[in-house]
């Protein structure tokens, strides 16, 4: 009975598209997780897990875990040393409420992990206007703003009319009853009357943050 | 063969609730409204009508165009003398775009009916800021404001943290994609942040303008 | 690495629009729950916290649970000493079945946090419609009445037809099947014929009781 | 080229299950009906068209039209003789507002149709309780109630707790934005919570007919 | 503080509606429950509780246990003596396949409570038809059939079309992926073109089985 | 401003996947049908064009409308010659209802322009068994059985018991209500508890047809 | 009280339809599998189990694990012995990312059942395109193509371009937030533009081998 | 009675966030759509109007359609000279089918009516993968790649894993049936496994255009 092997890592993607190899770990099963540690390891590899949730972490052998850099709040875990720092202005990662963190982390964390510096700022959700108002300078400055909110996601609709940076919504799942898992925060965005915003699954911060590589990238790469 | 008549109006509803009897035209035939007319102009009644469209208005007789006092853009017809002007503090009536003022019309238009008296500002959705930023006093000021607004339905969360007013959400069905008739800004108004937003159905100006009624009634009614 | 701090209490939203900071606990970490009450217990604060389940209770450290008034059923847990009682009249909090006791608990619970006057009435779903009859001298007396039912919610049509109240209504997620968490009984508030009768999220009881105090604090502000 | 005629009435239905065939014109091309009728009339066949609209009958040959007793309300046809009257106890259809009586009407020609004496009441939803509480005596003796009614359909529920007859609930496309062309009557009542509502599909008037018929056929039975 | 009993038995139900006060335990927390026990205890009434789960009757009092007979396959338990057999004719209730005996099982337990004789068919599914075939007279002599499907839920078109009795569907939440919890068995039972189908909630067994009650209820009234 | 030819015919298709290019005609404008027109007749060539409707055919120039060979039903026209007769065995397509038709058409016209022999058998639904069970042999001869059904789609479950015969289901939108265009068709057939029924997108004869090509293709492939 | 057994299995199936009785065991109970264990034991049956969770199969009397063949990832479990080797040509049954490899194997065990010879090629996810390009020719030597993804499901749009072959797809629930349980993949597979895919409900890999066997076994059929 | 101007342009926006105001059109009255174009040309305003059908186009005042350059396609309109060429990288739009065309041009006449340079290249859906590989080279070299795609959207998702650049998903309500109008696009992009695309409301070539010159804008600001 010919049974290929499960996994197939696409090791050379960091050449074709700049960015590296990430494991959504969410769903696998722990003999998987280890198959994937243990031929990374031996390669030596340099890559990030996502969606590691704190159960599946535990469960690791111990030379797995001590392999990681692992942050609970926002599920993910670095294997091997991160890109060195980056010459890249500074992207800021806005956040309608505290609730909102876990996502926003997991954006920071990516951006991190590639050598982008990050600035993250909490709890500026629109119905108290006056705490994004006065940020307004810092969000005019920031190449990209990556703004992270569940519920009715009003805050990136606002911060598209306050500054000329490239946007990017993460809708989240934070919420009860119409709020639907994000379902509706992730339509808010998308039917936003703010020109240009872009929109990304709910909860993915770790996609937003690949979006933001990709811009910081077209900037690197012009002439 | 025994078939009652089709049309039983609720006459005695103004006594029992405080509300006229209105005629939602939409899906009627012009039989219906017709007899509907036939019967209100025997007995001289003053009532509202609703979702009246271009073509139904059209095709109704002389004589009963004429009894109407119609606006095209809201689709409301008034049969009879208007209640004349109550005591009551001004109603603020606020919309986020342009294409969302057939909604804020009807509710401005059936405040009217009861005498009561509003002030309609148009065109201040939260994508350019400053728009609401300079009607903030008058906001404050009226005991109930009327958002209506379609899209991302952004503007009652940003109102309701400028204002202690009561505000009523209209969510309208502006918009295309995923506003999907309505949907998103409904369900935005609904999972906002904004503690105390009330809701009503899409597109539904007629019933805020009720429920606005309700609350002055209740004002009038306190010792 | 420059992280803020993830939590911004929005302390003088009172000032702006009469409503105290509340936390929705519902998806909070402990460690974000211990840092809440750290800071308000070193000012002192007064606020409401919504949605802390049994075990986010159990979890928080003894003398935070010491300084919170918790009650199981309702979620809610109250820090600092309620507002005085108010001089406002009585509101009434209908329930339609036994199930939906935890909201309407809620409701009140908010209202009895800023002083309000409550009455709760429970049992009077409409498939027994005397239970209901018997109290409409009640209903046509309060300035407010918050009905909060599920499943196919009848009841909000039923009295907003008997009053002229302010009718709120707040949908629960009792039921299955087609009751879909709620869905259908907001849906059917929504598309109610009882004109102006104003809706909240699913389950949103303290929602529901911001929305009175805005209109008790209307009929306040009138000369 | 073999193709089969497309259409293959099933004529001996009435003897198996004691319903004729019925004819859903709906989406059927002018072609397909007239090849109906020709086929019907030369067998002189009884039988019912249901949802032929305006159009649809107005394109029809001269004698086809002719050969049909046509309802534009209900968009009913019967063709051939309806059934002699049986000795049946009066079936009651109540209908919640003047816009579902075109379902209400399609309920009540078929039973008519199928010889079954019908008495319909109109404009009774429970928003004006009182126009409902005044027949509850001819609800009690009604050995079925068909209840029509569109956007939160709560009058079946009503309905429901006041008579121990058999209830169908007819929810119907009436309404617009969340009443979404039915889907929320038709969930409401499926969630009622009056015990043994039955429910049919979205303005399935002619449906609710039949299963009254199985049902005075299965009294007929009983020894 | 004034807060009314939350419980309030609808027990003059009976001689109205001919129907028991019957108690949904989903979602009631043990006080409830043991409130209602307690109260039920001391007037010796006879009473249903349904969806009563192994959990919650665990937790139940020993003398409250001893009270109820339990069945943990239909999560149905009956306090009291059921009624004396009645002279009914026999139901059928049907069942596609053996994951959806919970519900038949909820059916026939509320009917055997109200004395009716009924029988269960197991296992009909129309993937293999000869096994519904070979019941066909039985399904024709039943005044009504009972039927429960999940999944794609087609028995109920198949037996509408061999049998004139009255059908009552009942979807089950069967099934995985598009099953979607019995909504994709619930609306093919609506949409189903065997005329005179009349359904029920999702899983609503005890529904079904009230709603054969009023049809046996509807014979023995006839003269 | 450099803008390119915004149709590329994929006209090697058929050398790499064995079936020819097919112009999905709905939503084209006149102007783009003209190009392709002009295009494959310069060529020469043989292809499909699907759901053309009625007036976009009118509107076509004269001799485009003459080198079509169109089927008003099925909304289907071939260009060029059809293949040659395949010596293939013959596929059936089995057809609900009559107003089914124009789906099993469009199937059926794909599979005759491919030179496949075919049997169309219409109106055998299965709340009129027998219709169906008459044709047994029939459907377990054919090597594939393409079943079209909307409304609660039972049929393809039913079928798919009978046979060994590789089963294609295609939904269609016929129905009104719950039968949501279709979507409850399509459900009840991914949900079918026939096991091996494989299904297409709603009305997509089309494509039913291209999958039984693949099928026989498959046949003649082996040794 | 007269109740039947539960269960009745179809065991001609296999006479009838070339498939064996198959047990979906999701929502069984440990009385329900032990039974029907029982039951076919006692008579030396072949067959399959489905959906058999490891907590179900844990809860097993011993020797009923031991008459099984069960692997845990694809929760299925073989009891008795497979059936011997057939000669049929290889099914590949190609996965997007691992995630969706317990689908998959369902499948892949699923024909070994029937003996069938199966290539099971992973990680071939179209976002690295490569991976699959390489794997062309395997893809057009296979009859049949199991195509085997969730999230976006992009993979079998592009495998239906490369291969004349019969392709099924099989959407998996792999993902999270708008991937909403699989039902983005499927919807994705039903409007792929690759003209002859067919599509199986969400993680169905059982139904997708049954399939495939229907359409082997038209193969062996031919003359 | 007050009532306020309806119409508030945004003419400062451009300063603010580098974006003219722009008027969507769709569901404006020719009242409205007349008081605008009479504003901005006693200005001299240089705007974009989008989604304006040809019926209203034909209806404007011959003065208003001169002052128009016009674009039925792709239903954009321009008042007044577009901006001068920019010495921006050229922007990639590609098209999945020429159905999708009246979707990419609108994004493409948006950024040409900001100067921006762009290439279209239409019909390079992966069911015929070969056309989208012959073009990687120059997708690689663009900054920016604007996907456009209807039905189920794989062609972003395969994009994405070619090239480095800014993708930007712009699904289209091209297909029928389960495409449902876009949504079954908007959701697989979405939830497309290639990391960083970001994606707009369905048929939103507009946002498209503006995302895109926000990130061109953000290469410009770099030092």
């Amino acid at each position: 009975m010919s049974v290929e092997h499960d996994i197939r890592l696409d090791l050379n993607r960091a050449s074709r598209i700049g960015l590296d190899e990430a494991i959504l770990c969410e769903g696998k099963s722990l003999a998987h997780l280890t198959h994937i540690l243990d031929e990374a390891g031996a390669r030596g590899a340099r890559f990030l897990l996502t969606r590691l949730n704190a159960m599946q972490h535990a469960e690791l052998e111990p030379r797995h875990r001590d392999a990681l850099d692992y942050d609970a709040l926002s599920r993910t875990a670095i294997h091997g040393e991160p890109h060195p720092p980056q010459d890249y202005p500074e992207v800021v990662v806005l956040t309608a409420g505290t609730s909102d963190v876990p996502v926003s982390r997991e954006a920071a964390r990516t951006l991190r992990y590639y050598g982008v510096p990050v600035k993250e700022i909490s709890d500026v959700g629109v119905a108290g206007l006056w705490r994004l108002l006065e940020r307004v300078d810092e969000l005019r400055r920031a190449p990209v703003v990556i703004t992270v909110a569940g519920m009715d996601a009003a805050l990136p609709t606002v911060v598209g009319g306050l500054t000329p940076s490239v946007i990017i919504g993460v809708p989240t799942s934070v919420g009860y009853g119409v709020a639907s898992g994000g379902q509706t925060a992730l339509r808010a965005m998308l039917a936003s009357c703010s020109a240009g915003l872009m929109v990304m699954n709910i909860d993915n911060g770790f996609g937003a943050a690949c979006a933001a590589l990709r811009v910081l990238r077209a900037l690197r790469r012009q002439p």
